[in-house]
């Protein structure tokens, strides 16, 4: 293998100084403990269990709202959504009228450690199982950003890659599937083996999550065939830091059906029709996952003066957990104030919000519906190969976030 | 062994079908999921695993504040702090304006299953750690109940037993010790070997969590001793049920010393003087776990008036996470209407709120500042020994409780 830069580099005012060895971030989409829990029970991960022996395992605080993009986001920038910009999938831009979307990364307002780090002469690789989450995660950046979703369309002047099928030794997946996020592991070994990449992030998809809970056959064989992947990439020398975006949870009534609460339907029956706008930031183009439905909504309202008492209805609500202004939002939440509603509103374990039962398409489900969005799915897994030195055992103990990630996998490692 | 009692019974509502089983339920005070992945991990707690295998493993939601008390008291009433009226150790009565302290039956509004069970004809036992809890849990209760702390001074009359010592084997433990929480599994391991008991309530202490992190050896070896007595439960033909009362996090700065928010303080300081009185109901007389911080407080404000104003400047105070009037409290934490503040004040996984530093001794902690009491100590382990039937996996997918456990662990067993 060629030699590796050690070359420090910084992003957002952190500061990164990597060994010599390759590093390798993954984010675990959707994977809340419980799958952890439950397929080490069974002794099928292995390798994330010497893991967690040799290194490190525990807990950490996700990003709100518990949503892909914009954990992605945080993960590669090592900044909450407050200072990066990504607020979720949509937003309502009230001066022009328009729900945006914001897959792209002329809305990101942060630079990313892995442009600083290819800066730095480290041969950079992302792969993400998505083909929406590539442009924000290779923004400015030099070296390989390929999809699994479309791994057969890389080509080098665009991807920095081509052959991508040849290079991994498996066809491009169907994103509903395990493969996606499998073959996205395969190739983040697959570009270690051949020198392709020394620093590598791995952002996986939640689809299986999604249709399987935890001690669903799918679900045990998933995790053990990524902890297959994740032995090699041990074998190959490398650190291993692995988070998720956000956790992951049933959210039916008794009888197995959606428990959802229709967020401006209740409010126009309440405080009259015509006054309100519920968007719903985990809305995107892939809707077999949730129909459009997670425990985080925003809402804006026409009459101003009327915040403060929606606000106070909405709190006592049965279902509904948490519901701040803008200005609380902003601090309790970290969110970007211009991106957000005159509302926030989270829901329970068990619940989601959404908008009217027309926007939401139940029928593609795959399966019951498990999603995320809220409160409930913030708190997530955090597992390093490498023991922490004692500034980062430290910080563990503290707040430690998931954007962290990189940070504890680079600075933590460090002897 | 003598028959056991299959007679159906119920309390507060809840029916439960028991099996003649012994059945027994653990509450493993302060027992963060991270403690049994940690132990786990390091193969060394075969038999907590046997059941995650055979039986269930999961998460569960408990009741707010993240206290002792009041996740006790939910344990055996099956209902919450709503319902059965125990909101921490004190409550401020403003009526009579005298703080009160809350460790007495007296100020239990809801029967308890466990009285309700011997009622039917089980040999009911409560082993608990601390005195200050069997009052509470034994509750117009025929049967055994002793704590760890005095279990020398047990008698028949008063206690349903006497000779606990000789039973169990094993001297009356100092309660800053992990033989206090073994003392207890070990008493009800002695009580089903002597046909003494067949349905037990076993609840330890958390002195050890809140001085050791779960990681620390002192930590793992306690957690595999209780493992060893959870077998001989098993062993012993048993259906055993094991929750928290809470969870557990470091609550201290970069620099290791505590990360404490002076609410009295902070109010006074912004808004004048003499106008608040906050009550920090995790206080009690065992002061080297904790020093009365944790991560919950209510506040009274004089003024009734300015409660908005106050509430909105909280909100948005770093540290502070949540903060509710008492109308939405009484709603989304599930508090007694009369036994709160006008303010309920949650603060980060990382932070504790307190009075003012001279209510608050931390000279006399056995480590660095652990705790609990908020948002990030409500989610916690359960694991039950037996396969659940269909009706309750479909109900550990939805918004399952910690006080459902004994529902789980009796009527979720039964084929």
């Amino acid at each position: 293998m060629s030699s590796i830069s050690r070359q420090a580099f910084s992003a957002n005012g952190i500061n990164y100084q990597p060994s010599a060895k390759p590093i390798v971030v993954i984010c675990m989409d959707g994977s809340a403990d419980e799958y952890l829990d439950t397929t080490m029970a069974f002794d099928r991960m292995p390798n994330l269990k010497k893991m967690a022996i040799a290194g490190y395992r525990g807990m950490v605080r996700g990003a709100l709202p518990s949503f892909t993009n914009v954990n992605n986001s945080s993960i590669v920038t090592g900044v909450s959504p407050a200072v990066h910009g990504i607020s979720g999938n949509f937003f309502y831009d009230a001066a022009k009228d328009q729900e945006v979307m914001m897959n792209s990364a002329e809305y990101l307002r942060a630079e990313t450690l892995l442009a600083a780090a290819a800066n730095a002469g480290r041969k950079v690789a992302v792969v993400t199982a998505k083909e929406k989450l590539r442009d924000i995660l290779s923004h400015k950046m030099k070296g390989i950003a390929i999809s699994a979703e479309k791994a057969n369309q890389a080509k080098s002047e665009t991807h920095g890659v081509a052959g991508v099928e040849e290079i991994v030794g498996h066809p491009t997946p169907v994103i509903y599937s395990a493969d996606a996020s499998l073959f996205v592991l395969r190739a983040g070994v697959a570009f270690i083996e051949k020198g392709l990449a020394d620093f590598l992030y791995l952002s996986l998809t939640d689809y299986m999550q999604h249709t399987y809970a935890p001690d669903a056959e799918e679900s045990l064989a998933f995790y053990e065939a990524m902890d297959a992947e994740i032995g090699k990439l041990l074998q190959l020398g490398a650190i291993v830091g692995a988070t998720a975006d956000h956790g992951m949870n049933a959210k039916v009534k008794a009888d197995g059906s959606p428990n959802v609460l229709f967020v401006e339907d209740m409010l126009e029956e309440k405080f009259g029709e015509n006054g309100f706008r519920v968007i719903c930031p985990i809305t995107d183009p892939y809707v077999k996952h949730h129909g459009a439905l997670g425990s985080y909504v925003v809402v804006h309202v026409n009459d101003k003066t009327k915040i403060n008492e929606i606000k106070n209805w909405l709190a006592i609500q049965p279902g509904i957990t948490e519901v701040y202004d803008k200005a609380t939002a902003v601090r309790v939440l970290e969110q970007p104030e211009d991106r957000i509603g005159d509302l926030v509103v989270l829901s329970g374990r068990d619940v989601v919000v959404g908008r009217r039962p027309q926007y939401h398409d139940l029928s593609a489900l795959d399966g019951t519906l498990r999603s995320h969005g809220g409160r409930y799915e913030e708190m997530v897994p955090m597992v390093i190969s490498h023991p922490l030195n004692a500034a980062y055992k430290m910080k563990a103990a503290g707040d430690p976030r998931n954007f962290d990630i990189f940070d504890f996998t680079i600075n933590g490692t460090n002897a």
